[in-house]
């Protein structure tokens, strides 16, 4: 009976985590505003809306994708876990406000684009500290603590995020394109606690 | 078989709820409008709405957590506990239409402040409401009687949304640091039921 | 292995309209529009709008609370619920913009109410037309068949509507009453359902 | 437990696109904007708006009913199907965009006709990928791949959007009519896994 109580708080945990995300990830396209014209040059002011929409939504997809693979790996949960992840989805709703606006402003301008950096930055940071809190209720020598071991994709994210703010100073384009780089490294989801769970299954 | 169908009709009333909470708790960030310049001052007055978002995002997520610690008490709920439940979303669904009007209004005006009140106090009053139904379904005896047992934090906020909304007519920042209190209050949620259902557990 | 997978599929029913009548009964807050004033005047155009979303609040609860308890009595589906339920959850989307028209005309124009009627009419007839798909799908000695035998609710419904809609003509505070009226009869959930399964849970 | 554990990663997909599939379905009500007026030809210019809700409605409905039935002959998932998913819940996403685009110009000019189009085809070619991935995965002797043996819909469908969007450059009407047709062909859904279902389970 313990196990299907936990189990059910978790469910839950993972279908609020489902709604929020689903929605943070569909209402950004109302942000890409119908054009009054019908030609295709009126198109052409939502085209950078269009774009940024495109990263936004492979970066909540990657969140996505991680969340699932990390609550995967995880067996219970507790009150820590619950706000750790608010907060998470906390920096995640961010996202539609900081992608319209670098959108609008056709990643030509500074602070736009620093702002969607620091919203990144700070969803990376919130994740990682949602990690660090189920490990510690996990425990060492769970199964999660030992796909995570090194996180090495979690570390150059961060390192990516503050390179990028800082060079936004200098040339936009170029934080564009770290933002790009950074999707690409998380694109392909975590392995190895795939591995590790295949490899625990098998022992089963 | 009884038991399934039974706890079938509580994971739909669950279900339901999170979506609505979700969607509360999203649309918010629909408040927070793009600003049209790029510039760091072209966010000034994006700052109150977000500030106003804060506080709104960690009161639903502090309902959303009760709701959430309360539901996993229940065994099985019925006609009355779905409305019960349907009146309290009703109220919840204020919160981001007077979260928007308090950050408009950079929280020095009265009605605004009041008004956020009032959909506090209705918050918790038909939040009260449902425990209240609930208890009445489960019983005296039940794991959820023993664990609201007291409820101080319930009577505690109700006294002070009150207090609030009549300190907003001498000082509106009174107001808003007593809604920043009530948070605090809450923001860690009832240990008490956490522990009787661990002890529950135990016995099992 | 043949009942688990029926459930599952019933199961994705239920939580896809969970999700979409969630988004209809939140979404609907969006057309209360933040006044630019802070004084309580300021509320006044708000609050037809707040009147009509009330109304449209408990309808589209009541529809949920029947759904639930419905699809609660029926033990699988097949591909016509599916498209019968997209059906009735395609009228039920149409409330959000019925509502926001007749609060914007403070219920004294002739069609703005004439088309919440129509709406709710279609919400009523698609509605039966899913109860009839689920009768014919689940057989006549069923649960479900039982527990709709006579269905005097629906009827006094559907003939309400129409008179209401008529009435209209005469003078829309007729109308408004009677939409007030059927949302009354139907708050209380079928209770026939509820217990017919108590019965059959007993037998069991 | 592997099962279990397989089973669960497979119904948060379920629930993730089910979120998504929901809110794209109910936020295009959002592009009928309410008429100021309030006479029955104050809700001519909505008409047009209306007529592309409902065929996206359907399309989308379409599209849910065939990822229903698809996943339901599932057993397991892994990355790249869920990346799959993530690329056709995109396409899926731009759904509101260019109904609203296409009903603002009364289906009467070529680019709004022809990017609708673009987006169906988007569609079609996504939820195709997503098939063979799911096909590699499962393997080429599982339920799924019996019952998707010919798919000779979606070779008709890919064709039809194909000469749709090329007749847009001569008449917008007749694409639009052969929008219409692809829908009616698509409205049953795919009856074969439902039979190949069944048999199996009466093997079973």
């Amino acid at each position: 009976m313990k196990s299907v109580k936990v189990n059910m708080s978790k469910n839950r945990l993972e279908a609020f985590s489902d709604g929020v995300i689903a929605i943070i990830i569909t209402i950004m396209v109302l942000e890409l505003k119908v054009p009054h014209g019908h030609h295709l040059s009126d198109l052409k002011p939502v085209l950078p809306v269009f774009i940024s929409y495109i990263i936004s939504f492979v970066y909540v997809g990657i969140y996505w994708n991680n969340h699932h693979h990390m609550l995967h790996a995880v067996r219970s949960i507790n009150g820590a876990v619950l706000w750790a992840n608010m907060h998470f989805l906390f920096w995640l709703s961010m996202i539609p406000f900081v992608t319209a606006w670098m959108g609008e402003t056709l990643f030509a301008e500074i602070w736009p684009v620093v702002f969607y950096g620091i919203v990144l930055l700070m969803n990376s940071i919130s994740y990682t500290i949602l990690v660090i809190v189920l490990l510690k209720h996990e425990g060492k020598n769970s199964l999660l603590a030992d796909a995570f071991g090194r996180d090495w994709k979690g570390k150059i994210s961060l390192g990516c995020y503050i390179l990028a703010i800082a060079l936004a100073f200098v040339n936009t384009y170029i934080t564009f394109a770290l933002y790009i780089t950074v999707a690409c490294i998380w694109f392909i989801p975590d392995r190895r606690i795939e591995t590790k769970m295949s490899d625990e299954q098998q022992k089963n």
